[in-house]
């Protein structure tokens, strides 16, 4: 047994006890049946996920987990490797969109090391769970090892155990690595089997013959190192990042641990496949958090069966869009406990 | 003159200088260009609506009017009359869905009885701004009279002038009263020329005989009253509501002194109908927060040109779904004045 294995099967379902009691105090609420819609299956979601009839949501973090990608070297991002570590100290100072989100949601950022090529110096807000600094070119060999893949999730693992001891209540996803919508499309590819032009978009925003490229590459790749489909530690060896499987690990512990996880944009729903893939109980633990732009997400949501909440036309990762999705989720949490019911309020219900 | 007329016609365009300012401070934020999205172009329009290169939303209110409806007697609604007032007093409470959201969000919640059937108790969140004891019911005889359907609008006005006086610097709508989805429909179907099938839905839960029932009702009145599609307070007259012209009011208040509205669902979208009807130039300074369920709201947006930025399959009123899109304005506003620059951060910009 390993780390990964003991945190999989200790995978439960959700708590029926708890989401039939939500169920039926959101029936009690001043406000005709379903008419909070989302907000109200969402509560009862939460419900679930926690064993608790009236979850809150009071101590969020997002987690933000950076890599470098030796595809990047093959010139498939508009933006140069550099932008990595200069990203994770710009995380590290606040002035990234995911700082400002998550401070205007109230969360707390953490930021992880989980393969940036350069060495960072120390921050009380960094973890430094570093495999390697990058992975190599997938588009020559795989990307990392086995053992690696493996690591990866377990560093992830251990990042959820440690925030969740720590009083963290919900965990939010996030990610940088200049290339990982590359390893991110191959993983989506490689797991479902869609066509790789389908599942692969311009990522920070490449022009049509980067995109050409971009594909052909991933789909050379994919037919040199023919990962198993069914084995995601395989997928996520030959074609994944490793804050990729890290941000997987984070979602098994969670889930494990009865926390909710939002999941932001196509990086995280690719370590979402990677999770449920290894234990597909994970999977209602998991909130989608927005549709990305990128135009491989909408395969994840079809495999995963996740309904995003958000649509703004975004694509910026880092954990931006769960960082919103994070507020709807308080938000749904605290409808279900501060409203008042029928009675409470004497207002007339239907009849 | 009067104060409608004064109010539509000191509305001004947006401003230039702030858009382009916005804009190029966008583009030089540490993420790639558009990446954010539908943050970015609210933020943009927010800078346009106020003048500010930089805004911020500090100080937000909801303002949630309310009054009856002679309609609802003819059985229009799932719930009896006596809810309108029961609502408020508990929004007064602070226990209805648009107070925790409100809560949520960091905005003060303003009850307004445009028209509420009983009279209410003095509470210091409650503007008594009553116009009658309820709409005529407008299946037998118009709503009300041309001067009240003025006077609602200008209590629109006066509450949006006295908030933003006292330091609130953006407006959400909200709406209650039984019985107003029907008279929504109604101005949907006079203003656009939609069929009244199209753009009537079940508001808070009627079956397929109510809404049958509804549908016949509405097109009968319409029929009878034939309300001028180009005269909004013929329209308001013969077929509205006294929360209806007020919200109305209140946009073309906010708008004609540079305020932005966040515009909740179906009923807050039939006043945006009649506010931008009297006074075009408004339009750019609502913001659609949400899409309801309501199969009218579709209706609006279309005639409207605006792009809700929410859809969670609400359909309750109150301003619970502008409350969530105000937060999302703000969050659009900290991105443009709190993120780094590259320069700032020393982020390589692509090439």
């Amino acid at each position: 047994m390993s780390l990964l294995t003991d945190t999989s099967a200790a995978i439960r379902p959700l708590d029926q006890a708890a989401i039939e009691a939500a169920r039926a105090r959101q029936e009690q609420l001043t406000k005709p049946r379903g008419a909070l819609g989302r907000l109200e299956t969402l509560s009862i979601q939460i419900a679930g996920i926690t064993g608790v009839p009236r979850p809150r949501l009071n101590t969020p973090a997002v987690v933000v987990m950076a890599a470098d990608h030796g595809i990047a070297r093959q010139g498939v991002s508009a933006y140069p490797t550099e932008v990595t570590p200069q990203m994770v100290l710009n995380f590290l100072a606040g002035g990234a969109a995911i700082n400002v989100l998550a401070r205007h949601v109230g969360a707390r950022v953490v930021v992880v090391d989980m393969g940036v090529a350069l060495d960072l110096p120390p921050h009380p807000d960094l973890l430094v769970r570093k495999l390697a600094p990058g992975t190599a070119d997938f588009t020559r060999e795989p990307a990392m090892s086995r053992a690696q893949a493996q690591a990866a999730l377990e560093a992830g693992i251990g990042v959820a155990d440690a925030l969740i001891a720590s009083g963290v209540d919900c965990l939010a996803t996030g990610d940088m690595g200049i290339g990982n919508t590359s390893a991110s499309s191959a993983i989506v590819a490689a797991i479902t089997g869609r066509p790789v032009a389908e599942v692969t978009g311009r990522g920070t925003g490449v022009d049509d013959a980067g995109l050409q490229r971009k594909v052909a590459l991933i789909e050379a790749a994919l037919a040199l190192h023919r990962p198993e489909p069914h084995d995601a530690l395989d997928v996520l060896a030959k074609v994944g990042g490793f804050e990729i499987g890290g941000l997987a690990g984070v979602m098994l512990g969670a889930a494990a641990r009865r926390v909710p996880v939002v999941v932001d944009g196509f990086i995280s729903g690719a370590a979402a496949l990677i999770a449920c893939s290894l234990a597909p109980a994970a999977q209602p633990y998991l909130i989608a958090a927005h549709r990305s732009v990128e135009q491989g997400h909408q395969a994840i949501f079809a495999r995963l069966d996740l309904e995003p909440l958000l649509d703004l036309g975004m694509r910026l990762g880092e954990g931006t869009g769960a960082a919103l999705g994070l507020s709807l989720c308080q938000a749904a949490c605290k409808v279900l406990d501060e409203m008042a019911t029928f009675t409470e309020a004497g207002v007339t219900d239907r009849t």
